[in-house]
């Protein structure tokens, strides 16, 4: 939840005046996403989202981000377009910051995500890694072992200010997941970051996937561990496989996977939960006091890493080998 | 900026389904408004605003708000209408809370007013109040004299904490202020709280007027001086002698003011100089560290107050008697 950039009426006025979309007739800063500044844009035309990228965003990374979308788009990916503006670019400055108008999309997150929600994710994600499959541009994964490692390092001894061994738990962890970590399974660019607020539904259908700017090349099991993860345990911490079960089914449905790549999702969930465990660690002991976002818990992060290091195989999410 | 409450898509269908306005597509919290949660709403037939009345407002209040903004829209005054539901009824709850559902609005407020938009604000400002003279709805003025007293007692010593000296000039100013105050000057209903950020604009049109949450019955003139306070001075203290002329010419030119009303006009602009800086100081002295709202800096109206105390008449404000 963040607006950081306040937005000068004249600037906005000049800035989508660069695209042939009619006149602002309302812009209001929507209360979404933590990374970058985002506004609903309304126009004599229609309505769109307004993103300006903050610092967190590597302004290199946006033509990657932003060139994906587009590409998932065209292939039927409900996922936001990119506009152009008169020159033909996707990507523009206002206020300082790199910045782009996107077609909005229709629908809501789920609060209470259900089995139904879950399934339909599963389906889209395998669509999506279909569709992604021949997409030009490449971008590595900067949050997976090397990333790790840094994350711990910048921690240090703090950890145990969160919770007492933490610190020694995640040496071990990281030791155990990086050297079990595979190199061969079937890889493209994946989401990396499905997390419920990310992806919208209308009724029965999933109307929406947005929020590319952790989209990076990696195993497609990756990704499906990290909706195990933000999808299938619930707020009293408890894993619900019926979630899993189906999600993992309406994935298969539409993209096999390989006895290697559901032998992986055990190894894989635990890294990813170490992967966002790390990166809540490392906001909580670093957030500036009165900053408009209250970080996330990296505690819910260490419950479910120790849940999935203490599975013996994939059929304890309901998928049978 | 902020959302306080987070409203599952379930319990919001559920509310909206009770309106004829179509099912809902889209709902996304807005950053504005510190004091309710705010919600641009989609649905089949329209765009709309949706707020949960936080506890800030008194629940017993919002008739009059609403009985309000309904009675001025209906005499063309561009404020947002609150939508009867099937029942008839303004005000719901919703995820506990009592809620509106209002007509969107078109427009931006202005982050750098011009004389232009100060002259259009004036003549909208006596427009608004020659339409609310026929409204039945009453209600008090909490935040004149008793209400000053009150939280110059709640902030006490601690004033000083702000500013040196500050707790004893607020017993000064307050002495001065309170005894001069007059008993019989034009009144009926006030916005009391138009600030840049509740005006909007499209083009050269004044397009909108929102967030009547602490209109009033009070003096009309005591109105003009919030705006005096709101929109004539710059960002670097300085008084803008030309915004203020012209935001009073056009007031004028749609409701003339007496001489007592004039002459009033300093007492006024210091009294709600007081005001602001009061309730700023109480929010600056209590808000709970890591909230989402930063509170305003109270020394901007401790500014603004002494300029009005050194103020000879009105025509420092560029108007002529």
């Amino acid at each position: 939840m963040a607006v950081y950039t306040e937005v000068p009426d004249e600037a906005l006025s000049e800035f989508v005046a660069r695209y042939d979309i009619g006149a602002v007739v309302s812009c209001k800063g929507i209360a979404e996403g933590v990374e970058n500044s985002n506004f609903l844009l309304r126009t004599e035309r229609d309505t769109f989202i307004l993103t300006l990228y903050e610092k967190r965003v590597h302004e290199d990374d946006l033509p990657f981000f932003l060139g994906l979308m587009q590409h998932l788009a065209t292939r039927d990916i409900p996922c936001p377009t990119p506009i152009h503006d008169r020159d033909n670019a996707m990507l523009g400055r206002l206020c300082g910051r790199p910045a782009a108008i996107i077609s909005f999309l229709e629908g809501m997150w789920p609060r209470r995500p259900t089995p139904r929600h879950c399934q339909l994710l599963g389906e889209a994600l395998a669509r999506m890694h279909l569709a992604g499959a021949d997409y030009e541009g490449h971008r590595g994964n900067d949050l997976s072992r090397a990333g790790w490692r840094r994350l711990i390092d910048a921690c240090g001894a703090h950890a145990d200010e969160v919770m007492p061994g933490l610190a020694a738990e995640l040496e071990r962890e990281y030791a155990t997941i990086a050297g079990s970590w595979p190199d061969t399974l079937p890889a493209g660019v994946i989401h990396a970051d499905l997390f419920q607020d990310n992806v919208f539904f209308l009724g029965d259908r999933l109307s929406g996937i947005i929020d590319f700017y952790f989209a990076c090349n990696d195993f497609y099991a990756y990704d499906i561990a990290i909706c195990l993860n933000a999808w299938c345990f619930e707020s009293d911490g408890s894993f619900n496989v019926t979630k899993a079960r189906v999600m993992l089914a309406g994935y298969r449905s539409v993209r096999p996977l390989s006895a290697e790549e559901i032998a992986a999702l055990p190894l894989f969930a635990r890294g990813s939960a170490l992967r966002f465990l790390l990166t809540r660690l490392y906001d909580w002991l670093n957030h500036p006091p009165g900053a408009f976002v209250t970080p996330k818990d990296p505690k819910e992060y260490v419950r479910k890493m120790r849940f999935h290091a203490g599975v013996a195989s994939a059929s304890a999410y309901g998928i049978d080998p």
